[in-house]
């Protein structure tokens, strides 16, 4: 079980300091809280992970379930023992994998749900390669094409034999071309599944609701009212934020206002470095995002100056190029590596790069949720 | 400047203890020397090495010099400023790689020569896209199809700006279908740009001349017998090794025996596991070999029990998943990790993996040629 303390709430916005106590630890909210999909943070090694200041650890049902499979972890006692992580780990329901799986198979999205036309998905917006039921998701795996399906029940199930400090409800996020009757029967239907998962439970792990309703106000704030209504130890919150950040925002508002004060609110796959202020203005205490691993592995590192490429030429020599990467940054990879060298290992396709930069980005997020907690202490946010 | 103490002979074979001094260190000798071809051993840091019992690197100069080329090691104070290696270093002459990355884009030969028909190259035996003439090799850069020519003064002049602690002359390796009589010519030819080697130097890096003289035992006993007339501060034997292990041990002899005592012997580019002994054996002080990061890169690991293939499902489940890679190893890897979660994230190819089967397999060489020392010490090699 988890306890979450509320030890402050901003007078400027709705931005919280607070502690999340986990049988793995505790967590000082608001915080950032990197991916590790399939049992590992991409190109990093469990002994890496409190020194990039990381104090929560979330990792994907979906694909934990498709390898190795729950029950190998489990009978390895649990992802904590499995992967070695000495640090509190949710898991996410796998809805949102399932969804965006499917999708992108049948329509070339990817997975973080971008497209530009509004009308490729209409009326019933069910995916082909998906097929929801009220029952769950049948879905086609992609290891092996097997029929693979998902509910609630299941969902529970396989979060249990993983094994993490804090699991989800089984939700369906809907896509950005949701029309809005089809959403409002989709909430119905996260609703449902909500109380089949809290009736489900059978361990003492924590249990987050997930709240969804698209980019539609009513359903937003419907969602938020039944789910806050339910015994939920935490709350999600999930699906499409809008068409903009400061849309992002106010739909964030609209949820946060109605769950309880008491209780954690974590946003689901949402936090690059310019969100972060906003979104936990908007009242969410976690947040997890896989930009920090996802932008390293591609060259790329944040900075207190703004983002660099190292793939470019440019940060291979002249004087800055003798220069750590973030002059400001206390980070090993900064304290030890100059950028000329960083970028010399990205151009020449060496993985011992990609570590680095994974290394140094995922502690620069943390340093920068870091400083807003600090902010949010003095009353400055 | 390099020392170089022998220790001990011994009295059963040809092994030597030793101990090689350089401006960054002690190397106990017999020791395996990784690969760090582009100033970084694949997927490790640099902070990784010492933990790897490595004492000795040695990096590639065809491949610094075409990234990010050596004025820019050189910029940033040599490559043990630029790369963060606080241990001994090498560099070899850049002439096997001109060489076999030619042959290769010919005959589609790999950087490691193997091929099956001994007629593909005959008389003659020059590359297509190189053209070797007495002041070095023409060739096609692999970066950009830019023209390049490198011989034994642009070869010290380049290595000079690395820095190593230890450089060789420019050589000519010959293939194994190269015939006696172009083999006679090229081994001339290496012996020709050794003395301009050692006229060009212009630091006092330690300058190892490298022996050739392909499968002929003649040629291999001329050659050691110049280069070892010259004050080189240690040798290096190169090229092609025969057709099997006992007849490579044989050549090797052939060619320590010509060498002085007093003076480090380095194979290059052997030394599988199997390989270790009989090298040693040979009167080999060092050798370097790709194959533990390579390897490791494919999912295999060595142990003391054999070499393990980590992408079989068998690995994944069962009691013996439960375990370390290797019990008796004692390396972090080994301690902190089980064989099921490597097998899993090899299974799932995650770069995670890739870092610590790389540094199990660099420690459990090392522990290897470590054992072998031992053995040496005991008058039991």
């Amino acid at each position: 079980m988890i306890d979450f303390k509320l030890l402050k709430k901003s007078k400027k916005s709705n931005a919280r300091l607070g502690v999340l106590k986990t049988p793995h630890g505790e967590v000082k909210t608001p915080a950032f809280v990197p991916v590790a999909t399939q049992a590992t943070v991409k190109t990093l090694r469990s002994d890496d992970l409190k020194e990039t200041g990381t104090q929560l650890l979330i990792a994907n049902t979906y694909h934990l379930h498709l390898k190795p499979g729950e029950k190998l972890v489990k009978s390895h006692g649990g992802i904590h023992k499995f992967a070695n992580i000495d640090l509190p780990v949710m898991t996410d329901s796998g809805g949102f994998q399932v969804l965006s799986l499917g999708f992108g198979r049948d329509y070339g999205i990817g997975k973080i749900m971008k497209y530009d036309s509004g009308e490729i998905i209409t009326k019933g917006s069910q995916p082909k390669l998906l097929k929801i039921t009220e029952d769950g998701v049948e879905f086609t795996s992609y290891v092996d094409g097997k029929k693979i399906f998902m509910g609630p029940k299941e969902s529970i199930k396989i979060q249990e034999s993983i094994g993490a400090d804090i699991i989800f409800a089984f939700d369906e996020p809907t896509v950005p071309t949701a029309t809005e009757e089809y959403t409002a029967e989709s909430v119905e239907r996260t609703h449902r599944w909500a109380d089949a998962c809290l009736k489900a439970r059978k361990t003492n792990q924590a249990l987050y609701g997930i709240t969804q309703g698209g980019r539609y106000k009513d359903l937003r704030i419907k969602s938020a009212k039944f789910i806050a209504s339910r015994p939920f130890d935490g709350f999600g919150i999930g699906g499409e934020y809008g068409s903009d950040k400061r849309q992002m925002v106010k739909m964030i508002e609209w949820v946060t206002k109605e769950l309880p004060e008491n209780k954690p609110r974590h946003l689901l796959g949402v936090g690059y470095l310019e969100d972060m202020e906003m979104i936990v203005k908007a009242g969410v205490d976690t947040f997890d995002c896989t930009v920090p691993t996802h932008y390293a592995r591609h060259g790329n590192a944040f900075t207190s100056k703004g983002k660099v490429d190292l793939t470019k030429t440019k940060y291979l020599s002249g004087a800055a190029s003798k220069q750590p990467l973030d002059p400001e940054c206390g980070c090993f990879v900064c304290r030890e590596h100059t950028k000329g060298y960083l970028s010399h290992l990205i151009r020449a396709h060496e993985i011992t790069g990609l570590e680095l930069l994974s290394f140094h980005n995922v502690y620069y997020f943390n340093k920068v949720i870091e400083g807003i907690r600090k902010r949010i202490k003095k009353g400055e946010l």
